[in-house]
């Protein structure tokens, strides 16, 4: 682009919201995307950074001098400093971290104290309170002395006593609709429960899904006010939870940036390709137990795929539908019995039908019923472990602290391509020689 | 349950929001369901029914006669009941038509004429609006005279000229803080633009995340305000693409209950397995080519899964990728481009490891040089196969109006299945014969 074309693109970026230039961003190969970096105006560049996936950030970061870093972060307020200061370079956040007042670098400290995926690495530290004792003309006095204004997404002001302990919210529109003498004990809501710090962003996340919330305040044990969550943060946790249980199915991470360069991409698949390459080991290792048999009836060869992708199709039915009763927290033990039961009946019917329809065809293209007779047997044990399998892996191994979005799909196909190719070629061993 | 705890249970039960008893019930097996169902006090029914996905919500309909359905759904505004009226049953639906009054039978048939995942289909009725040139005094006395007060989720007024058409919107936050004396011309915002009522829910849901909104505006072609959306509403729009894009991989529907019906589940399991057994035959048919082949060397018999487990594996993780870039609206035509540059290049790296420590251990394993060559070569094809139609798959089917999160796995799998063996026991043929 020549110098005027450029200049007009760089207007018409900066007029975007930060979000839509990061959006931008992640659109991008590598060298658009370090052009359009260069033409974001230096004041946008600390904001666009937080909405970055860690691996686009990291990217840009390199691209900057310690300067223009230090002056992008140090900008930001510092909810979203906390966000993102554990990506950068130790050097940067020293520089960073010097060039705060004393009540930043405490604030700073106490939203670093909290983990990032608790309600307390969610909130916000920007709350407006008011007491249950002043009336709402008051209140709204107070509100117009404001400086700053009410910051964004504000539907409530939180009611503390005067230790600072949560009693409850006053909604703005409550606040606008009741009389100006009343008091704002009389005009306040006590059904907004406070979240407790602690609680995990998806248990935050289900609560703002369940009572249709804009924000919700934030305590610590002795229900003391600490902050505030607000519902765009919670979408990103939304947004995030089902990226990663889409993504880590195929050994992706969620923050996997799709133009990353091609050596990290190709070390990062490697792993799970190599995690694949043992369990496809293990099943070629079954087989090769059965040379013998195989030699003797070729046919075997040909039909063992099918036997084995019937079980993991079937499986991995299953077992998806698990990992997101899981996810919702809508299994319990006790309906995973419940569950199992239910996807044997459902195994054991399918398993007749295409146990049927299989032998049939491969009656017909073998010309031997002893093979069909055969098949259809592996046909019904391998749907009959996969639907055992994907309901109750899911559950096994969260009790063993390993994600069952991640390792839940090889496991479960490791299980169906043993059991299938072993039901399939045993079963030929025993009757077919 | 004794009469007095079920009388403890239903107390505890409504005493919760709606939602909460919609998300309890999906958590139920059937005849557990069914119990607190009827637990739950009529007038909570309707409301509850709105927020269950559509199996769950079929099975409960099913348990109620015809005057509890009309009084339950009766009693819903119009939005709630434009989005359930399409799965009542004929005669219901006529009932309740019949009990509206004129002004909220148009409102009904004017909620319906949007598709449901467009933005009109989104929007609720329960607009409240301001004129320009009125001052925030006479704004804020407008406000208190309002019989309902303002409804749930309500971060600002919708200011609109004479006509009706869109202008801007007045935050509460900025109603507060501004002087009573200033006019809504001088305190509105022009910022947030009104979305098209032909927006689809995707758009939708794109806008309010890059523009952190809490509601939005909807206008027609004219700029005519229609109504408004609120961030409720846009959760559940990403809740349910996320839950399609997971639980369709594995040809399941997002609304698919977990404790469907053992024959429901069957029958609507048997039609993915039957598609999946037309592929598994496909790559059937491609191995019994090679039978004679097979049967001079078995050691392709047991190897042959590998080459065919490594494409499918590869292929996913491009896959996958390439359908969350597509969801997000980050992947173009040009950018797709690159990407298959991209993954073509992480194939090719990959590759070669892969083939190396393959060729290794089937050397190991069968002593035997050419299988090793062979197998080593197959792996090689396949991956960068893998990668290809990974890549271009998605955009393809997108291109044919195929959903790819539906078919890309199936399709692709096919596609390294057959490749992986035609390679294989094609090259085996070619040099170990």
């Amino acid at each position: 682009l020549e110098q005027g074309g450029m200049r007009k693109a760089g207007r018409m970026l900066n007029a975007l919201q930060t979000a839509e230039i990061a959006h931008l961003l992640e659109s991008l190969p590598p060298k658009e995307r370090e052009l359009v970096w260069n033409l974001v105006d230096a004041e946008h560049d600390g904001e666009v950074l937080t909405y970055l996936h860690d691996d686009v950030r990291e990217h840009l970061i390199q691209l900057m001098d310690t300067g223009e870093l230090v002056a992008a972060v140090g900008s930001l307020d510092t909810d979203d400093l906390a966000d993102i200061v554990q990506d950068l370079p130790v050097a940067i956040t020293h520089e960073v971290v010097k060039s705060l007042d004393q009540q930043r670098r405490d604030r700073l400290e106490k939203a670093l104290s909290y983990a990032e995926d608790s309600a307390g690495g969610l909130m916000n530290s920007d709350t407006v309170t008011v007491r249950p004792e002043m009336t709402l003309d008051v209140v709204m006095r107070y509100l117009r002395r404001l400086r700053d204004g009410l910051p964004d997404i504000t539907d409530n002001l939180i009611v503390v006593n005067r230790k600072g302990h949560y009693l409850g919210v006053l909604y703005l529109t409550d606040l606008l609709t009741h009389d100006p003498e009343d008091s704002v004990a009389e005009a306040m809501t006590l059904d907004v429960q406070a979240i407790p710090a602690t609680w995990s962003a998806r248990e935050v996340a289900t609560r703002f899904e369940q009572h249709d919330l804009v924000t919700a305040p934030v305590v610590d044990d002795e229900g003391l006010l600490l902050g505030r969550i607000t519902v765009d943060d919670v979408v990103d946790v939304i947004r995030e939870e089902a990226d990663h249980q889409f993504l880590g199915q195929a050994g992706l991470s969620e923050t996997e940036d799709m133009f990353a360069p091609v050596l990290l991409s190709a070390r990062r698949r490697a792993l799970w390709l190599g995690v694949n390459l043992l369990t496809a080991f293990l099943a070629a290792w079954v087989i090769g137990q059965f040379e013998a048999t195989i030699q003797q009836v070729v046919a075997l060869a040909v039909l063992m795929p099918v036997v084995a992708s019937m079980g993991g199709i079937a499986g991995t039915q299953t077992l998806t539908l698990t990992i997101r009763g899981l996810a919702l927290g809508q299994l319990t033990l006790k309906s995973t019995r419940w569950l199992l039961a239910k996807e044997m009946a459902v195994a054991a019917i399918n398993s007749v039908i295409w146990a049927l329809v299989v032998a049939l065809i491969a009656q017909l293209w073998f010309k031997d019923a002893d093979i069909a007779l055969v098949i259809a047997a592996a046909i019904t044990i391998n749907l009959l472990a996969a639907a055992f399998a994907g309901a109750l892996l899911p559950l096994a191994l969260q009790r063993l602290g390993i994600d069952p979005a991640l390792a839940g799909g090889v496991i479960l196909t490791t299980v169906t391509d043993v059991v299938g190719f072993l039901a399939f070629l045993g079963l030929a061993t025993l009757f077919l020689l």
